[in-house]
């Protein structure tokens, strides 16, 4: 199973650390080739990188570590992604932070598996801030990530890509849930930035 | 501080057998009086209860304990709402209860805001299911009772009613954050019924 990170932010590179750490088999893309090359080298002796078509071409599972904008004009260049997994971790947030670009009748989810329709659109990972990717960030919690799709076995084996790098995995259902799990991660955002509490929170479903 | 609690269904009973039970001054209100009297008459002796301009006229706060549907209709019967504060605990679903019928630019709290301007909405408890208001029913846990709204004093209020029933109050921002804590209450019906968790589940934010 190899597995493509498309982008080098926070949200990629920390991925990226947490994967290779776990022994997954990662390569990293961006538009701009050399920069996945250069966060390659960082990353560690021997992990692949390249340009968007070229890593997804190699993959089975794609994570889209991009802002939720820059997401259509990525996909207009990754070629053919029939049978690829794409994992959305995006919020398709406002200018400002404090709102949704989309979202009640439609998510980001679903308006990347509607450019993508060939592909199976996962989404994950959209109400973890960066900092608490790395164990240590959240003193080795496993923190909840809510997994949405209709592809039962896109989501397994998103599942197990979330244990892997020691978070608990959470079915959150259908991928049109991502209309209730964005505006949960947006709330995140509330609570971390507007409200003060740090990007040092997040949301889990709690058992009485 | 009087607590008018209109509606006795699961939310509205079981918030006044709390509230009365904290030593909190309720009286029941429903658009039939005869219904009020008799739940009222079941909760205890001495309390009051009427038709909905009655109680509303004695209250400082009223908890509108009601099916977002059934919630203008009883704000057209309530008479002058000046200075009251409302609390919204609704979760405005679709008649299949899988989605919302107001979100993204909206929310049920704020159209309840704009056909009651003269009162104070606030948003509070809809993530919480009816079984876990008593103590017994959540193990005697202090569940998380997200709290938005424009005023800072009626949510204090609402703050301490929240804690006088051994919640946990949670500044959740302005009202218009309803537009994503009715999104959370939607997926804690998806948790709690679609996906299989029981009514006995609940959002919280954890802070690593």
């Amino acid at each position: 199973m190899k597995i493509a990170i498309i982008g080098v932010g926070n949200m990629g590179a920390g991925l990226a650390r947490l994967l290779t750490g776990a022994g997954s088999d990662v390569i990293i893309g961006h538009r701009d080739p050399a920069k996945a090359v250069a966060f390659a080298a960082e990353l560690g002796a021997g992990i692949e990188a390249g340009g968007v078509a070229a890593v997804v071409k190699l993959a089975d599972i794609v994570i889209l570590a991009l802002p939720y904008g820059a997401i259509a004009e990525t996909l207009k260049e990754a070629g053919n992604l029939k049978g690829k997994v794409l994992i959305d971790i995006s919020n398709p947030v406002t200018a400002d932070f404090s709102g949704l670009v989309v979202g009640h009748s439609s998510s980001a989810a679903e308006e990347i598996q509607a450019l993508a329709p060939e592909a199976t659109v996962v989404k994950a990972f959209n109400t973890i801030f960066a900092p608490l990717l790395p164990a240590e960030g959240r003193n080795g919690k496993a923190l909840q990530v809510f997994i949405a799709g209709d592809d039962e076995k896109a989501k397994h084996a998103v599942s197990d890509l979330v244990k892997s790098i020691g978070f608990e995995p959470v079915n959150a259902g259908p991928l049109s849930n991502a209309r209730f799990i964005e505006p949960i991660g947006e709330m995140n955002i509330h609570f971390g930035f507007f409200l003060g509490k740090g990007p040092t929170v997040a949301p889990a479903w709690v058992q009485v």
